[in-house]
């Protein structure tokens, strides 16, 4: 049955087959390629429908504007960024967890660097957008200083008042926020990504380094360098940007 | 003696009358002005000059552009970050000193809070301005580096090495250059603008704070205290935005 496009429902609510949410994932997968390389500002739908190798029209099946896609893509941004900051009540954080989230929250990064490299004209040209980032980012300091109280609960970290605390998850947060948008004005663009995702979980952690009991804090970073090392001798040398 | 656009004088360069240098300082301040309440990217030249009781035509007597323009801001950007870190050598940093800087530095974010917003968009637009941006960067976090060691050598900082140290810098780095979009995002707009200010001196404050020798951190914090109370006291009720 036709809609007219103002009241026709969001993609998430329509009834597609499953060709569709493939040529739906399709799309969003090649939109966030391109936006990825050239920011999202200067990517058109056409550009999008070309380099997905379907008509324009068949995208706009899909997604009204650039700015639907971009909406589509947060709810993985969004949990991408939550999971790692998510535990099990209960259940104390491990070195080798609490490694293993911080570089899964810098690939997060690096994954969406469109988004983390852009955040303020991203909410500026699409207001529901904006939003939705503000609520994020409200949510996430809130998780943060969540897991830090978590961590000190356990008795592996030096316990610190709500304030102080409140500080170091701001902190991470802008630093953790920041740091596609750094990397990409680095000055030593030859480092390879794998060790500037290990730059980003370091810098991170040293937030709250001062903060945690010596024995864990020496157990966090052996886990991290051996996830890196792992990592390294497992990812292919050649891959696509 | 008339010059082609191509290979005419940069206006810094140029002889300008005092009355023209009265002219150019209002063209940058205007457009300061501008920038920051509506972004760089959406502001035109006829915007500044109509803003400034000016023609386009002087304007561009000039400025070239709006590029010109920012890059003509530049020194000055880079001049209020420089000179808060720069201390004469051989003398120590008082608390009263630190507690200053840090708020001259957040300042500074505020005054060109258009700049601190859209760095990368800034570089992308403009490669020469990207370039600056990539050396102020650097040579940013070496200059806290060193200030960091200063406050090693004197005594009122735990010594740490080099690359702890590195990384101290380039967080406070991160914070403090990331302060202006966070506070753009920030949920709570009512917050006054001072306690703001002082809210990104402590987010900065708090990166080596754990590394500050009690007495002097104490100092430093009651400092910052004193000063943001004599700064809301002395300042206007109203001010332009």
């Amino acid at each position: 049955m036709a809609k007219t496009a103002a009241n026709r429902a969001l993609p998430e609510e329509r009834d597609i087959p499953s060709k569709g949410a493939a040529t739906r994932a399709l799309i969003m997968e090649t939109a966030l390629g391109l936006f990825n390389e050239e920011n999202a500002s200067d990517v058109s739908t056409n550009q999008i429908a070309a380099e997905a190798g379907i008509s324009p029209g068949n995208l706009y099946y899909y997604f009204r504007n650039k700015e639907e896609i971009i909406r589509a893509l947060f709810p993985a941004i969004r949990d991408g960024i939550a999971e790692p900051l998510t535990y099990p009540k209960g259940e104390p954080i491990s070195a080798e967890r609490m490694a293993n989230d911080y570089v899964s929250a810098i690939e997060v990064l690096w994954r969406y660097r469109f988004f983390f490299s852009d955040l303020i004209g991203l909410g500026q040209r699409d207001p529901e957008l904006g939003a939705m980032i503000q609520t994020l980012q409200d949510d996430t300091i809130v998780t943060m200083a969540d897991m830090y109280q978590d961590i000190m609960d356990q008795g592996d970290m030096v316990p610190v008042g709500q304030k102080t605390n409140e500080l170091l998850a701001l902190n991470s947060f802008l630093v953790w926020f920041s740091w596609v948008s750094f990397m990409d004005r680095a000055s030593d663009p030859r480092k390879k990504r794998e060790q500037r995702l290990a730059d980003g979980a370091l810098a991170c952690l040293a937030i709250i380094d001062p903060y945690l009991k010596p024995a864990y804090r020496t157990a966090v970073h052996e886990a991290l360098e051996a996830l890196m090392n792992r990592r390294q001798k497992t990812k292919p040398k050649t891959r696509r940007r």
